[in-house]
């Protein structure tokens, strides 16, 4: 088994840009990724639900990850949501990432099927694993509950990590629940599992108790404050630090977050094409967006670099 | 714009077999698919929640349909579900429905996101219709909260059939909920719109307020009792047969619906392939089964020329 470091730190969801026929554009992508690459992210959670990654298809998605690995990012530094509801297609694509040598995939459970039991969903993971076949993937479980409203029971965590140890590598808690976190972190954290809070705003707290970091929407535009407080979580301003990050994200969510981010993308960035979402997803309003960007400027927030 | 009348009466959303690597068998598929329509089913709702439809990738799907018209079923009994998350999946299976000349489609709303906007679901059907660009499309919104989780409102439809008339053909209400039923039926029934019941139960309410049959898990196996209520609604005998065929379905629906749809084609087929379930579902316990086929047995239930 490669032992290869694992990622840690501060990942993005990245946005996906779309153009005016709403197909995903591959140079909008590449830049942004590497402009959050040199901005603070250690890694690019590529696909992700920031990403509309169930909005496109397992080829589309495909074209976008070949785009930015010849676009020159490092595949150590990717890790590509992988799950759909159809377990065919998360076998490509999960394969494909491995292939293409990324840190790890971040896979979402079957989210179709409500209600269904552990075993359903042990089974469906361990298809995935077992069809991937290769002793280089790097699982990460995705439990959004408020979104998929399919959840990663501790005890499903417990029964995957004892049948593929080394595999499955770790979780994105995005419960919004600190307290699911925690568990999370106390049961697992020093098993080889490594717990990523969902939110910024549970950065400081994951760290102290043994997580690696964070995937993050607001990530796509505060990346730098964000890898601030990861850095700098042991030392005397982590508190400070943290509580500035907070009040930017808090800013932000007051609206839908993924048109929020793309409408601060293509404010600070000056490239209004940014603000192109996939249906079912609509874009902030103008009086919307002029309050959310309004408030941020107020507040000192800025994205360094964005607009060369 | 063609005037080819349009399907009605009883479909059945007819569960997919796996083998054992659980790949969709074709064979399997185009027999039951024949059978249904030998035993009282007008049309084939193929790739609907109870095909585990989205545990296929959309070219698993394409294929199945492939085969069922090579293997003599003619595409004006057909309704395929289309409807995925991805635009560019929508309207790649859309098409190759429309191009093949089914009947219609029956299409989900995009369901990763909860909460859109029904400005965002418009935006969405629009753009599947718009791609399609073909007179022939029949598209029948599908609306299925207590899987879906994202409703079709009726303000929903009203928009996309002013927009589309003709082309956005009716709904098949599974929310359950008869007063929402009828609400639809009351206000779109007499303008070209078809109201399909998600369930049998509600078949004769269905009929007497203006709609146009029913497309029910049960119709996998109970075909021939539907479709004798749908025949004979206005008859005397109308209220007796209807009361027979949900004394059925509450047998059937004691269990999860569709690994008990295949447990009991398994048993009166006797075919135990069938059993198979894509996961995150899971096939029943044997005690399960026992209950469920028992019951059945007990009530007079029977699949005539299932096991020819």
């Amino acid at each position: 088994m490669a032992t290869r470091p694992r990622i840690e730190g501060v990942l993005s969801p990245v946005v996906t840009p779309f153009g005016k026929d709403l197909a995903p554009e591959a140079g909008r992508f590449v830049r942004h990724c590497k402009w959050l690459l040199k901005s603070g992210c250690s890694g690019l959670a590529i696909f992700g639900t920031n990403s509309e990654a169930n909005s496109m298809s397992v080829d589309e998605k495909a074209k976008l990850l070949d785009a930015l690995i010849a676009g020159g990012v490092a595949p150590a530094q990717l890790m590509p949501g992988t799950g759909h509801c159809a377990l065919t297609d998360s076998v490509a694509l999960t394969k494909r990432a491995v292939e293409a040598g990324c840190a790890g995939v971040l896979m979402l459970p079957p989210f179709y099927y409500k209600g269904v039991p552990d075993e359903g969903l042990f089974r469906y993971f361990s298809e995935v694993i077992e069809r991937v076949g290769d002793e280089r993937l790097r699982l990460y479980l995705y439990h959004i509950p408020p979104v998929s409203q399919v959840p990663i029971s501790l005890a499903l965590i417990d029964r995957l990590l004892a049948r593929y140890p080394g595999i499955v590598a770790g979780v994105k808690d995005s419960s919004g629940d600190w307290n699911n976190t925690k568990a999370m972190l106390d049961a697992f954290a020093r098993s080889g599992f490594d717990v990523f809070a969902g939110s910024e705003v549970f950065l400081l707290d994951t760290l102290r108790h043994g997580g690696k970091g964070c995937i993050t929407a607001t990530g796509n535009v505060n990346p730098g404050p964000i890898d601030e407080v990861f850095r700098r979580w042991r030392s005397a301003e982590a508190d400070r630090l943290q509580a500035g990050i907070t009040a930017t994200r808090k800013i932000v969510q007051k609206q839908p977050m993924i048109a929020a981010l793309k409408a601060i993308i293509a404010h600070f960035g000056n490239d209004p094409q940014w603000r192109a979402v996939r249906p079912p997803l609509v874009e902030l309003g103008r009086e919307e967006e002029q309050a959310l960007i309004g408030e941020l400027k107020a507040s000192g927030f800025a994205m360094p670099g964005l607009a060369g």
